[in-house]
């Protein structure tokens, strides 16, 4: 009974279109997607539990739309001053950035960034009918404050995008490049700091460039450092205008009350999971260090992967690796691969397997 | 330093307009947005929980995009042999229809519906840029085959929507205008049976028009006759290739570990949630009944929730009632109120705070 996709009245423009996402193989060292290797310790997976167990006794209602507790629980994690009205969160980060999308781009509309930068940035954008215009970065995918203004200021896009740092690259991406690019638009400008947490914990995050900029929006997720990309849950700052705005396009009841309690929970341990990002950053300056030494080119790296180049056949290599039961990414920039720093025995394993495979 | 929604760049249709949702009271009875009001018994909470628990483990790791135990256990739950390429899920009934909308929908194109009906039809379609077109319905807001069919000819939508029963309403609507309409149009014919299980349970499912009809998709939630309102878990079954089409609108990951573990959990016991929906329904003719005792008049509901009319005065009534710590709803037909059949406490209370208002 069935038919094909081109049978159906399909919007023109998703014709001949493929879904997004990467492989999932049931490989046994994942380091392809970036996420926290490590599973959340026993005493926070049952604090969890006990919150969801509980949430449960109400779950013949609808959830608390205002997500209250958890927008307070945001709110005491960013710190900052922030209060809970500027806090708002959705089913992942990618939510979070469509849910701005749709308030502030749109059919007409166009979003800017940095290429190559998170390739859902293009995805969310056409996804709402606007228009994905790629900027440019410099030697080693760095970007001035300078260059990222003009650019900016000639583009005169309705959304900007900054990754900080940046994802695929990895490239750190520091406050003065996000006040240039403020100064240059008139439109949104969004920080993405989905690897915050990896970053070196004296250089300042964006929010605090919050104060005085109601345009500015520093997104993050619980996916990376609270090893919760299974639990779906981004969120961001900004001002409480913007906040507002994104109720006019959230669905009603968006954040189950399953999603709303178990993150609650998890932001309680806060200090437990950042101690599981100094082992990570551990096994990223371990990786990034052993790669220069077996000659390939590495770049800085703020986040939980490394981007390295001087990789003759990336597919051979990333085939080989495969064959040995390491999964890394093959992002798509000709001579690189990304690999996410995982445990220490994964990274061994990863480590030990490229040596072996040589260059 | 908060600056006000009109001086950030939204979008112009966005424009002065306000958030959706119904007002979220702590009323002792709160009978105003047909939830199940029965809480899930502990048993099956507690299976629920245990799943939850153990979905904790990976939680780390992204959820399975394919959400495919979940599906498997739609495809036995709905019977009528589907399989599980036939299923898609996403986080509420609502982004169910707005994922078909993106996909099927968009700027340029239309969506119908008949009026009154659900109100997130015209939000949903606004939202993705098309354009909502309402038709009519005869006496006592019922539609017949040759009815809906000419007017859906005539308007030629690329979506339309049937709601089986009908919200707010409650009215029935059965296979022969599904099938009148499914032949008078060649857009998707989406048949929304959110209340279905409230139905009586000799009557055909929409679900059994699906064999040859590669455009008709029947659209479901657990957040009626499963009392998972707070889980957001709404569900479609049709051509497999109307779930690839969905596949290319859908944010990756978009459904949690978390929401798939509680739902294939709440699955496993169907046979006990479906024990409270006669309950529930017993409740509705209760009401049903004692409403034309008192002399309003009342529509016939296969539905939760029961729609009347007569009523003189519409907010003073509802008000009189919430003054007694009974909320329902004011669902804006001029003379009319809805209330959702609640347990027999919480409905025994409406109509006694009802009947000591008098009319």
């Amino acid at each position: 009974m069935t038919v094909s996709l081109d049978d159906l009245p399909l919007r023109d423009d998703l014709r001949g279109q493929q879904p997004y996402g990467a492989p999932q193989a049931p490989l046994p060292v994942a380091l392809n997607v970036n996420e926290n290797t490590h599973p959340i310790p026993d005493e926070v997976a049952d604090d969890i539990a006990d919150s969801v167990a509980l949430a449960l006794r109400d779950v013949n209602r609808y959830p608390d739309r205002e997500f209250t507790a958890l927008r307070e629980g945001f709110a005491e994690y960013l710190g900052h001053g922030l209060e809970p009205e500027q806090i708002w969160a959705a089913n992942g980060s990618n939510e979070v950035l469509q849910h701005l999308l749709q308030a502030f781009a749109g059919p007409g509309r166009t979003a800017f960034g940095f290429a190559p930068t998170y390739s859902m940035y293009t995805l969310l954008t056409r996804g709402v009918g606007a228009t994905f215009v790629s900027g440019e970065r410099g030697a080693n995918f760095s970007l001035t404050p300078e260059s990222a203004a003009a650019q900016v200021a000639e583009a005169r896009p309705d959304v900007v995008f900054l990754c900080a740092p940046n994802n695929p690259t990895g490239t750190p991406l520091e406050n003065d490049v996000v006040e240039a690019v403020y100064d240059a638009t008139d439109g949104i400008v969004i920080v993405d700091e989905a690897y915050r947490e990896f970053a070196p914990r004296d250089v300042p995050s964006a929010l605090q460039l919050l104060p005085g900029r109601p345009r500015l929006v520093v997104s993050r997720t619980m996916s990376k450092a609270f090893a919760f990309a299974g639990a779906r849950v981004g969120y961001l700052a900004a001002d409480p205008a913007v906040v507002d705005a994104l109720r006019l396009v959230r669905l009603p009841y968006h954040l189950s009350a399953l999603t709303q309690a178990a993150a609650s929970a998890a932001l309680r341990h806060a200090d437990t999971m950042l101690a599981m990002v100094d082992e990570i950053v551990e096994q990223r300056d371990r990786i990034s260090a052993t790669l220069e030494a077996l000659g390939y080119t590495v770049y800085p790296t703020w986040s939980n992967f490394v981007l390295f180049g001087g990789v003759e056949d990336p597919h051979a290599t990333w085939q080989a690796l495969y064959d040995r039961g390491v999964l890394i990414r093959d992002i798509g920039i000709p001579g690189h691969l990304r690999v996410t720093a995982g445990t220490e025995d994964e990274t061994s394993a990863f480590l030990g397997a490229l040596a072996e495979i040589g260059r």
